[in-house]
Formats: C-alpha cells, sequence, structure tokens
C-alpha cells in the first residue's frame, strides 16, 4: 500500500510529495534534480551517490550498494539514488560530484530557443532471445525492434556489426542503440543508458576554439571549454595561413592535425570537468569561417585564395570521428555546417541561426566582429552577406598595450576633455596591466571626442598635456601612469596603435555600408543592429558608434549578441530542423564579394575616419562633437 | 562534304558503311567490334591499337599516335582507331592485344537475362569553369551538373573531395564521374571514360572461389577465374572450419585475410589477363554460404556454430572495397548478397536468381551439389530451403582414386553385367590418372545396376571376376588396370569410396524428401529439378537418379544449370532490380531446419540405401533393375 511522502533535495531545498516506493533517482528526475548516471539506473554505475544522514526513511541497503559503496562512505550516509527506495519523508543532499549541470552557465552568445529533436536518438530496447522457434539473425532482430519505434531500414558500421553478437550476449538482449539521423546505428549499449547522450559544438575562430558539452536529454550546455586556435603560430590573420597552407604539400595536413588536436584537448576537458566518459559524445557539429573549414576537412586552400576564390564545397558534411581522428564516440557523426562562399563561412550562417534574422520582417544588419569579420544585412526575405579584413586588433593584437580581458585588463574608460585626465576601470579592480578591446576603443573614442585626436585620426597639434608626448618624434598618449600600473609601465595608445584600429573598423564598417547599398537601404531603415564575436560582448555601444565602427542607430536598435557563431552550432546539434534551415541559408543568403563592389575603394578611405568622412552619415556623434567642442571653447573664453 | 565509305574488321569480316569523317574507334562502337580503350577515345592511352595495311583511306597519322605508337610499329600499319579517321574504304585488323569481350567465354552457370542497369553508373560532364560571375564551389558545381542528369544531393568519400579541386582543373572541368546507387560519387576521372567501367562478381564457395570480371557497358563477362578455397587447410568441410575460427580470437581474422587474399588474387590475374586497370572495376558482388559469408566480413562464428544457430546478419550488406582491403578502386563498393538462415547463404539466394523459380508457377526442386549442398522446393508462391552436409565427396575428396575433372580423369564409364568389363572416357582421351566426380557417380551407378554392390552398397558376394578384389580383408573393384594407367597403378572403388557417396547422396536425398513433405509434393508433383553446382556440369543424369542422388523424374524435367551462384552474383551486378529481388527473397524463403524434422533420421537411413529402401520412390530404376537382373538369370539359364 502505498502513502505520500516528502522529500527535499539539498542544496536546492526544493521540495516534493511523491507516493512511496519510488527510488531516489526516479523522483529527482520528476523534479527536475540532475542526478549524474551512466547506467540509467540500474545499480550498476555508481554514480549516483546521495548522502541521506536519517535513513529511517528508505530501504536497507542493497547489495550493488554494498559492492559500489566504501563502507567508509555508507557510514556517513551515501547511498545509490537508483537503488533506495522512498517509504517515509526525508532530506537528500545531492553532493558536487554527483551533479549534472547544475553549475552557472556562462552563456556565450545570444541563441534562439529550439526544440530538443537532436539528430542522435537513444532508443532503450528489450529484445527477444533467440530460440529454435526463432531465428531471425542478430542485427536482423534488432533492425526489427528499431522498426516498431518507426526506424526504418537502419544501416550499421562494419566494426559495429562485427562486435554485436556479443554486446547483445552480454547485454542480455537488454540494450540501447543510439541511432544516428533515423538510419545508422551507431552505438549499441547493455541496458537502458538512454539518459546518457551527449553532444560537443566546435566554433573554430581564427583566433580561439570554443567548444560547448551539451547534454542531448535536455539540451543543456554543461561545460564551455576556449582554447587559443594553435594556428596562430603560422599567422594572426587568416591570409597567412592560406600562404602556409600553401607553401608544401604537408602543411594543410599539419594545420588540420593542429586543429583537430586542439579540438580533443576540449573534449577532453570538458569531459574531465563534467566527469563524462568522451565515449558518450555521439555528435559533433562544427562551424567555422570557409578557411577553417577546410582546413578542419584537409583540403587545400589554393584554389580558395586565388582568384576566383572558389571553395571545394559549400554544402553540409558529415564524417565518421573516428576517420577524422576525433576523440569522441568513434561513431560518432560529425557534422560541418555549411559555408556560403569563399571567405563567408559556416560562422556566419550560425550568426543568422542564432539571431533568427532570416525570419524576420524587420531589417537586420549583423556585425561579426573578429580577425576575419563578416557582415549580413537582410530579413527573411534576402539576405547578402560579406566578409571583412578586420585584423586582429579588436582582438588586442597589433595594439603595444593590447591584452586579453583578464585582471588588470582597463576595459573601460573617459577622458576629461577639459583636463584630460583619464578614469580607467580594470577587470577586478586590480591595477593596470593593459587594455583590453573595448578599453581601446573607448580610449579611441574618447581620445577623438576630446580632439586629442583628429578625423583622420592623426595626434592634435593644438593639445597640451603631459599625457600627450613623443618618443622618438612620434606622439602617444599616456592612459595610466607607471606608477599606477602593475607592470611599473605606462600605458599608452600611440598612433600606430590609432591606424590599427583605423583600419579594423574601416573594414567592418565598409562592408556594412556596400551591402546597405546593395540592398539599396540606409542606416535609418535598420529596424536592429546585432552586434556578435566574443569581442562584441563587452563594447561600449556608444564608443563603437563614436569612432564609426558600428552604424549611427539608436542604441536600442543595437543588440550585443556575443559569440554566435558557437550558439549556432549548438542549435544545430540540438535541433535537425536547424540544420535544414543553415542547408537551405547557404544556397540562398547571396555572397557579396567587396573588392568588386565600384565604390569599394572609395568607402574604404571614408570609413578610415572618425567616425566617417561623411559626417552626415553620423548625426549623432556630430552632434556630441559639435557641442563638445563649443563647450570646449565657451570654458576657454571664460578662462 | 562526306561520302559513303566501306570498312571491314578483320578477323571477323564484319563489314560496315558509314560516312566519311569518323573514327574508327566510333565506326568498331557502331557495329558492334569491341576495341579496348581506357580513355574513351581521347586518344591519350593507347589502347586501341588496330592495324591498317593500306592506310591511302585514312587521315595523316596524328601526333598522339607518334607518341604513342612506336616507330617500327608505325611502319607495320600500327594506328590508334580513335586518331585515324576514314575517308575512303579500308580493311582494319584488330590485333588480339586490343579487342574487349572476344574470347570464347566458357558459360560456368546458368543465367537468366537481365536488363543491364548496374547500381554503379559513369557520367561524363563538361563542367563550366569557375570565374567571378560564377563562384559556385567545386562540389557544388559537380552536383549541379549531376542533377541535371537526375541525380539529386549526390555525396561522395571525404577523400575525393579532398581531391576533386585537382582533378577538376587538371582535367579542364572535362570529367567523367561514377555515381553509385545514384547517390555518392566514388570517382572522378579526366575526360570520358564513360566506356571503361567494370565489376567483378564472386562466388566464396567452401572448395572453390570463382571470379567474374564484367565489362558493366555490355554485362559481358570478360574474364572467369577460380582458385581453392585457401581455408581448405584448416578443413575440407566446413564444420572443421568452424571450430578452427572459434578455437582463437584471431582466427576468424586470419580466415578472413585469407580469403581476402585469394580474391585479390583472382582480381589480378583476371585484370592481367583482359590488360585491365583494377582501379576500373567500381563495384564487387560477393555469395557465399553463411558460413563464408560470416568469414568473409570478419564476422565470429560462435553463434552460427551453437545452437538456435543464428546468423549474425542476413541482410545485404554494402562495404568499401578499400575497408576491406580489396584491391579494386578503393571507393568500389562490395555489395554482399543476403543469407537465408544459419546454413543456406547467398549462394542458395545466387541460385533462386539464377533459375528463376520465384517466378514461375511450375513446382520445381533445385539441389545444389556441393561440400555444403543446399536444397529449394517451391515456386512463385513459396519456397523452402534447406542445407546439406553433403561434404567433399562429389568434389573428388575422400575418394581413393578421386581427382579433379583434368586431363586423365574418367569421366564416363559403363560395366557389361555379363563380363563386367569397364569401358572408360577420360577426358582428353589420355591415358587414365584418376576418377573425377561424373566418373565416380557412373561407376557407383553401374556397379550397382550390374549388381556388384547391393542395394545397401556392399559388395555382392556371389560375383566372380578378377575386377573384384580384396586388399587387406577388404573388397574393391578395379576400374582400369595398371598396365592401362598414366600412374601405373590400378585404380579402384573401394568399399570405403562407396560409402562416402552413400552418405553424401544420402544428406542430398534427405534434404529434398523432408522440403518436398513440408511442401507436401511427390516426385510426381515436380515440374522442373535443377542441379546446380559446378560438379552438376558434367555429371550424368541418370546415374545420379539411379544411384538415388536425384529423385526419379523424367530426364526432360532435369536441367544441370552449373555454378548459379556465380551466375546470380554477376545478375546482382549488372542488375539494380535483382538486388531488391534478392532482399526480398532472404526474408521470404523459408528455411527449414533438417535435423528438427522428426522424419529426420529415418530418411537419412532409407535415403544411404542404392536408389532407396522404398523402392516405389524409383519406379525407372526398378524397372531397369529388374529388367537387367531377368535379362542376366536367362543369360545365365542359356549357359
Amino acid at each position: 500500500m502505498s502513502t505520500t511522502v516528502t522529500i527535499r533535495f539539498e542544496p536546492e531545498g526544493r521540495k516534493v510529495k511523491v507516493k512511496s516506493g519510488l527510488n531516489i533517482f526516479e523522483i529527482a528526475k520528476k523534479v527536475g534534480v540532475k542526478i549524474r548516471s551512466e547506467c540509467g539506473g540500474e545499480g550498476s554505475c555508481g554514480k549516483c551517490r546521495v548522502v541521506v544522514e536519517d535513513q529511517s526513511g528508505l530501504t536497507e541497503v542493497s547489495e550493488n550498494e554494498l559492492q559500489l559503496i566504501k563502507p567508509k562512505d555508507l557510514g556517513r550516509g551515501y547511498r545509490l539514488a537508483c537503488r533506495a527506495m522512498v517509504n517515509d519523508d526525508i532530506v537528500v543532499f545531492v553532493p558536487p560530484e554527483s551533479r549534472v549541470g547544475v553549475r552557472k552557465i556562462q552563456v556565450e552568445g545570444m541563441e534562439r530557443p529550439v526544440e530538443l529533436d537532436p539528430v542522435v536518438k537513444k532508443v532503450h530496447l528489450m529484445l527477444s532471445k533467440p530460440s529454435v522457434d526463432d531465428m531471425e539473425p542478430d542485427f536482423d532482430r534488432l533492425a526489427a525492434s528499431l522498426q516498431k519505434r518507426g526506424l526504418n531500414q537502419p544501416e550499421i558500421d562494419h566494426e559495429l556489426l562485427r562486435a554485436l553478437p556479443d554486446v547483445l550476449r552480454d547485454a542480455e538482449w537488454n540494450i540501447t542503440a543510439t541511432v544516428w539521423n533515423n538510419k545508422r546505428i551507431i552505438s549499441v549499449e547493455k541496458g537502458n543508458t538512454s539518459n546518457v547522450i551527449y553532444g560537443f559544438s566546435v566554433d573554430i575562430g581564427t583566433s580561439k576554439i570554443v567548444g560547448y558539452l551539451v547534454d542531448l536529454t535536455s539540451g543543456d550546455v554543461i561545460s564551455i571549454r576556449s582554447l587559443e586556435n594553435p594556428q596562430m603560430v603560422f599567422g594572426e590573420d587568416i591570409i597567412s595561413r592560406v600562404y602556409y597552407a600553401m607553401s608544401d604539400k604537408e602543411a594543410s595536413k599539419r594545420l588540420q592535425e593542429m586543429t583537430i588536436g586542439t579540438i580533443n584537448k576540449l573534449i577532453t576537458e570538458a569531459c574531465q570537468e563534467t566527469n563524462i566518459n568522451p565515449n558518450k559524445i555521439y555528435e559533433v557539429t562544427v562551424v567555422g569561417n570557409t578557411v577553417m573549414h577546410h582546413l578542419f576537412l584537409g583540403i587545400q586552400l589554393k584554389y580558395l585564395a586565388l582568384a576566383p576564390y572558389v571553395p571545394t564545397i559549400k554544402r553540409p558534411i558529415d564524417i565518421k570521428a573516428g576517420s577524422l581522428k576525433i576523440e569522441t564516440n568513434p561513431h560518432a557523426n560529425v557534422h560541418v555546417l555549411p559555408v556560403i562562399a569563399g571567405f563567408v563561412g559556416a560562422d556566419a550562417i550560425a550568426d543568422i541561426l542564432a539571431t533568427g534574422i532570416h525570419e524576420t520582417d524587420e531589417m537586420c544588419l549583423l556585425m561579426d566582429i573578429g580577425t576575419n569579420g563578416e557582415v549580413l544585412v537582410g530579413n527573411r526575405e534576402d539576405i547578402v552577406a560579406c566578409s571583412c579584413a578586420a585584423g586582429p586588433a579588436f582582438e588586442d593584437m597589433h595594439i603595444k598595450h593590447g591584452m586579453k580581458a583578464a585582471t588588470g585588463a582597463i576595459e573601460k574608460l573617459k577622458i576629461n576633455p577639459d583636463t584630460w585626465e583619464v578614469k580607467y576601470e580594470t577587470i577586478d579592480g586590480a591595477k593596470p596591466v593593459g587594455i583590453c578591446g573595448s578599453g581601446i576603443i573607448d580610449a579611441v573614442a574618447e581620445m577623438f571626442r576630446c580632439a586629442i585626436i583628429d578625423q583622420d585620426g592623426r595626434f592634435s597639434k593644438n593639445i597640451r598635456t603631459p599625457r600627450l608626448r613623443h618618443v622618438n618624434g612620434k606622439p602617444e598618449f599616456i592612459i595610466a601612469w607607471k606608477h599606477e600600473t602593475e607592470s611599473d609601465t605606462d600605458i599608452t595608445i600611440s598612433q600606430k596603435d590609432i591606424q590599427e584600429i583605423q583600419l579594423a573598423k574601416a573594414a567592418m564598417h565598409t562592408g556594412a555600408a556596400i551591402l546597405m547599398e546593395k540592398k539599396e537601404v540606409t542606416e535609418k531603415d535598420l529596424d536592429r543592429v546585432y552586434i556578435a564575436g566574443a569581442f562584441g560582448r563587452c563594447l561600449n555601444a556608444e564608443s563603437a558608434r563614436f569612432i564609426g565602427l558600428i552604424p549611427d542607430v539608436p542604441s536600442q536598435k543595437i543588440a550585443f549578441v556575443g559569440n554566435t557563431a558557437i550558439s549556432g552550432a549548438k542549435m544545430a546539434l540540438t535541433s535537425k530542423e536547424i540544420r535544414e534551415t543553415a542547408q537551405k541559408l547557404s544556397t540562398n543568403v547571396r555572397y557579396v564579394e567587396l573588392a568588386a563592389a565600384p565604390s569599394f575603394h572609395n568607402e574604404f578611405l571614408s570609413s578610415m575616419f572618425f567616425p566617417h568622412r561623411d559626417m552626415r552619415k553620423y548625426p549623432t556623434v556630430t552632434k556630441i562633437i559639435s557641442s563638445a567642442r563649443s563647450q570646449k571653447s565657451r570654458n576657454a573664453n571664460q578662462k
């Protein structure tokens, strides 16, 4: 006879009333408390350990628990959640080692919700045992059972087929099959492991490779890892890598191996962090710009680098992890998202997927700011895209005192237009070490606002302050005096730093301008501006607009969406439909070759100015500057 | 201005009238004279050499011919058929090295005509060259071009994709793609090679492995090769090999490697014989009994060998040649035909395909006689099947003077019932060396007809002739005296030889009897009896019926169909539809486990008799014997 009992889960304090006789693992599942398990509640993996101090409400310690829990831990109240049945009210403490997906996830990119429908699915099957009256072959038996679950004519990898007879008998015909794309059996495991299914998404950025480990039963990201792209040693920008890859026959193979090596490191780290067996990762999605895409697949770059810049393939590709030496389950499928054109890759497709600009009536501009930036303009009717060789300036490189967004990085600053004094904020409030991306944009914007530099980026000759000094005849502006800094060095912005920013922002702006020209829209017609890229997250919108990196639109129209490339990759991991959309986008998005646009050269030169040679394009900035300038002259007159 | 010219091809003497200006290669194609070519008439392979003595009707020797034909041969009238244009009447001699498929083919098995529709097809494509106005990626360009030819969404092997950019440019966008099953590109070649497409069919018999090299442009078999199955060293019968395979972990792998090694030898030999590049073989079909099937695929035999004798898979399998180390084009597909049950394999399916018993209303019995024999009974409505462990006696093994059907083998014989003198025929009329399968059946049948042996196979005690002698107390009958033989040894049939034949024929007959019982038909209901197996080809039907190997049906109902297993494999190579039929058959044909039939034991013992314990089943034989016996007693009385 079952009664109602109350269970409280700690440390969340979540309470639930259920009928007695269920085990803790089942109850936890019902209320969304996630407890690790590899055997799916069969009492064999020993991963679902929980602590119950007063065990009077629980059934006796079982045989499996005696085997899987050390006597010392049993004494401290440890039980296996899947073996301990609840008969009376209890308090369950879920220790950190048994928790899944509860750590606070650092969201790295905007993402639209998608219905969870991954391409890999697990199906628990209890097969009938063969007998003289039922001599169905092993595979056909498995296939028939899957057919009842709606899977017609599944295929199987040859190696799995060879192992199948032993696996089925060892499992006593109680198995879980992992099926890819409703057509290919990629794993057969003993018992019910249907709640142990993971996927991994990768964004191969020019500078960084980011990986998400995703629980495919929930769609939750349970680990985020990133590492520097190891190809960096062959050049920070993409063109130097292309040249390196073309330099000798083995080079592109070497770059491929390095890239895959780093992806494997991300997988290992993510799995170690969450205590998950990499063998339980059954699907991988990969995005990257077209060069990264080709390098990842080991495809030569020669024809991508030479006119007319034709990629080898643009449609999506599915390859076995084992054949790429990706260290997940060897039968896992690696899905490489499609690219758009020679220099607009799967990352741009991911940007679209994550922001949904292909589904809205609003006219959108998307700028994915990075070493190899992309710009997209359009909406549900039509999208145009281009790539912009911005270089790594926004990612703190080629900037004398540039640094990553780490402790001690100046991330925000203001300059007093009267005294030229600088007020800055550093990450973690530490003594300054250098300037990170957002700090550099702020610095340049402020220097321009305060007329320390002119519209063409040159240092003003009229400023008199100890902060503006000349070293070897070259001007630089001191952001932080050496006595303030951790490194005991003045942190400065030089003329060269300004130029790097000018080149980078001009590249991005030119892309946006030419695409808007193609679409016959102006800044006024834009309903929404998305700023993507890891860098975009901490960017000060006003500063970015001030220097002309982004167009002059009201702040409420601007959204900083972070690393949407990885978000798109994750969406394609959790949703089959998203993959189909991606494929359509790769065909439908129109690529624009900037260099071929008649206005390119002129627009680029105009975009080098702060915010632009044609100030009419930046009415807000114009207004601020003229009011600042007049205020200043008023102040000067009063003195 | 074109006129009409007459060309005669030698040595066939085939004449044709065509308009002038065509080259010899094109003309030959029109009239069905097959000339070898690998480049498809591009003038680059140099394989289409022909001899034209009076060259006044031809265009001048071209650049390509100067490069590809030695000056000496040019002097003798050699030309490249694809380069020499015909302007006036000529006589063309096609030398042996340039001929395709004209050698007299030894047809090895009955085969039904099928419409030529192989699963691999070649498509010649002239792709447009990329330009700034047409930046379609390489693969997508190829796919779009194939789509126009009705191939939607083709896939491509990763390795081919990597090579694609160079291949396309090297070929100047004039290429031939090989497409598997309308969905996968397995090769991309320079120029038009659409008439260079071959396939290979393999029958893995327990004793012999047979291979057919097939020209897939015509469906013609252009080379037949066979080799002993190298697994023979681990036992002549299938059960010893199963035990060996189970003996240690590596054994089945070793057997797989040996089998594939032999198949590779067959491929090499066939290609050398016909001067064809193995890389031009794009598809392989394989049949074999279930044990051979599993060994070929490297699947363990443990569960096939233990009750309830369940195979690992029965449905058809497609694997890349490269992954099996089959030395054709590495991207070729290997199609392994489906099996029916534990001991009835793809060879039985091939038997059905080749004879068409699944499409007729006639009630058919098919006996595939071999070491591991199969029997099938049925028609379009329903077919039942079983396997019979006949052992290798019919294949000349376990027989003291048994030998292969080679020069000097006694293949036919008659015994005079009065004098016991033997009249035999040997292969090539040579001095006898031993007895081949058909000779053994003849010998046993004749010995029984002449009452040298009794119905139960024992030597008669009433015969007085020097030909019947005892060695170490054991009787034997001398077929050929030592002075007649090549080996200077008496060629004899011993009691043990008789027993081997009894066991083998009883196994086959029991299978037929039990299946007929299942189908509720008798000998009278049989409309057709097919005798298959390489051995069956030279069998004397009357002798086979006389000893009770085959049922007592009129000779006109019996057809010897040879090695139908390889015929079926070849049909599946040339016809996609046949593969679909094979798959249906593997599910629909009902397997009967002989040992489980209640009448098995009794039937087997009865079948050990000549022709059977129940003489009513053999009215024709009974009649011959009684007339022979009464004739003999009349003769004796007259003496």
